[in-house]
């Protein structure tokens, strides 16, 4: 048993008693789920707004509790990058609030019932939109994952049970308990959405392997972290490894436009999973092109890694930072202000390479060819396929689901940005007047 | 290692060169998978018309191929059941024949894209829905389930990757030669559809444990078979566990109906993990009702075994084996004339019941209570759930899917019968004209 990390305060806890809290986590959420699961969409909505009054009336209690954690942080010695992500702002407190109106205002989706249509024996079958149960959510750091988190659970009329970053425990603590009383103000169950309240890391390891409580885990944080929760948890895994996206430039394009995608793409921001880490070009434009969009990425400080073809190109480009690209460079994700470049023959050598590279996350092609982009959306096998738009477009938000709980690489259950919709299941729902089989 | 079983003449392979054989079968299929996704709705249709041409050509040697296997299984003293359940008749060979057609006769739902919605930024989001890559397939006796799978793999663009009952390995080699030419008749990789050459039991170990090639595994078989498979391999599993599907007799019903569907529910056929197994009455109307389902379980020679309020009821039926029910037979499935009988208080006791001693199959409830209806939909957390209807329509077919692969009583991903929808993945597609993030 590992001591807690980050919180000297916190003691250890026996493996029974860790097993015991666990549990009791998991009975208390499975029950908890049927009551969200039969709550109405009014008791739902009722629920979200009372969070994002409490929210609004609690900025300086829950800046309090994040003041703990940012001076415990210190004290450990974390970067200020890894302080920053810790740190709950009333910027950061409002845009929460915000969100679980957001989410109040959409249509609720449980009990909807999809393609209802009779059969040739007289029963009518169709499907109904229900909740999955309970998800164990893990997570790091930013503490405003807790109200993403519980909002969407609400919403969804799913129980949750969050196991937020050891280093911000006193700031989930917070959030946690006004959750909880939101959820007691509109009449549902305050273990709707519970906070594993241990920073214990063995933990982890009991969440990930309860089935009989837990139907499914959303892990959000490092690639190592989300591999080692698939390969040990005995429940599904809704994942979002790496995000390698990519940005094919085609033959025939508006230049214009790709160049002004192009940057945006790579360039708006440098850290999101959604931002285009390689840049194909079709030989075609490549001279047209790579000159342009190589001047950008020289002003803006982004150092391209290239094949030999681009690089012949970009290397004469005044400032330009260029330099080989290696087999591994292909397929990795900077999260900074490099780009690998390749030149192309054109769409199906695109196509096979981003199957072959990419991380089937978001892969975007700028074409004024029609089948082209149409052969590119359906043959690219990736959760986001996009025609000259910009990759950083990958986002729930941005997709209209209203929240996101995460993306998922995976082609099981839910792809791409989740939101409610993959909080839930279909369940068929028959219909008849005594129909009986013969 | 394993030798061979079932059939002598096979020796088992090394370690090395079934490794090479399975990884060998994997890139096959990952490569036939991409051809399959790109294929036409007619190229699909047209393999899948071949198809059945050829299964109505071949009778023949299907039968002979087929005889081989049914000799051996003789021989090594199988059970007539067992040896019936091998058995591909000339009727068996024209349904698996109808089957195909009937599904070149469906829509094609690959590259349909739903929910195209522009949002706020101008950029336009819908899902298309794609195949999932390859899906492994591990199944028992029954060689007709060889056809079924490949026919829906075709349909739905995948490949697939077949591991039947060693005990059916001739028949299974001449079924999936027969596929294999369909495809290639449509100009589709024949490597579309594999089967396992090998009865090497450890095969099924390799089948399930490559991630890199085989993207989901649907065993069909028992519930033994079933849990191993799920625990141990590397991939999704879409799996389908007992089927202990509850009958609830409302108050108010209608009793006539509740009678001719209880009946149907649990008499029409044994064997299936549709039928009912357990059958929960409403105290209001359990002295009205039990006493006509008795004496008709009686007549028929089923078993009833008993709470001690219907015992009381039921044993005054004559000629009725009326025991009492132990705890376990509540959550039992028996496939058999037996079925377990529970007086409850109402509609909350008995959705309680069902979520508690359920297998999450199929439920019914008997009632002209639109409210009861209602919420007996709603709450009881089935993949089917049914309103004065026969638990025996649970099945693919009746479901107007056109095949069936299996029966998911998972809420993840595919719930309920499985058809062709269930091997797809919906991936956003975004639509823009030089669209930009800011």
């Amino acid at each position: 048993m590992h001591a807690a990390e980050g919180d000297a305060t916190i003691p250890a806890m026996s493996t029974t008693s860790l097993d015991d809290l666990m549990h009791n986590l998991g009975r208390q959420a499975r029950s908890a789920a049927a009551a969200m699961a039969r709550a109405s969409a009014a008791q739902k909505n009722a629920a979200l707004r009372a969070l994002a009054a409490r929210l609004r009336a609690h900025v300086e209690p829950l800046q309090s509790a994040n003041a703990r954690d940012i001076e415990r942080a210190r004290a450990a010695g974390l970067s200020e990058p890894m302080v920053d992500r810790l740190k709950l702002t009333p910027k950061i407190i409002e845009t929460c609030a915000q969100g679980c109106e957001q989410l109040a205002a959409m249509p609720d989706i449980i009990g909807e019932i999809i393609g209802l249509q009779q059969q040739p024996s007289g029963i009518r079958v169709g499907q109904m939109r229900v909740p999955i149960g309970v998800f164990g959510m893990i997570y790091e750091s930013r503490p405003n994952v807790t109200i993403e988190a519980a909002s969407l659970a609400i919403k969804s009329g799913n129980a949750c049970i969050l196991r937020g970053g050891s280093e911000a425990i006193d700031s989930n603590r917070a959030l946690a308990a006004l959750v909880q009383a939101a959820l007691a103000d509109a009449g549902l169950p305050p273990e709707a959405v519970q906070l594993v309240p241990t920073t214990d890391r063995e933990a982890v390891g009991h969440l990930i392997a309860m089935p009989q409580y837990v139907d499914v885990i959303i892990p959000r944080g490092g690639k190592g972290l989300i591999e080692r929760i698939s390969r040990e948890a005995k429940v599904p895994v809704i994942k979002h490894l790496d995000g390698n996206c990519h940005t094919y430039v085609d033959d025939p394009c508006d230049l214009d436009l790709a160049v002004k995608v192009t940057d945006n793409a790579k360039t708006q921001k440098y850290s999101p999973c959604n931002a285009t880490e390689s840049l194909l070009v079709a030989r075609g434009v490549a001279a047209a092109f790579l000159p342009r969009i190589g001047a950008i990425f020289a002003a803006k400080g982004v150092e391209m890694r290239c094949c030999p073809e681009s690089k012949a190109i970009l290397a004469t480009v005044p400032g330009a930072t260029v330099v080989d690209a290696t087999e591994e460079d292909w397929s990795t994700e900077y999260l900074a202000p490099i780009i690998s470049v390749k030149v192309v023959a054109g769409l199906d050598e695109a196509i096979d390479w981003i199957n072959r590279y990419g991380s089937h996350h978001t892969d975007a092609i700028l074409t004024t060819d029609h089948r082209h982009a149409q052969r590119f959306l359906r043959e690219v096998d990736s959760s986001s396929v996009m025609v000259n738009t910009s990759t950083r477009f990958a986002d729930g938000f941005e997709y209209g689901l209203g929240a996101e709980i995460g993306i998922s690489t995976d082609k099981f259950h839910a792809r791409g940005p989740v939101g409610v919709a993959g909080l839930t299941s279909l369940k068929y729902v028959v219909l008849g007047e005594g129909h009986i089989r013969t």
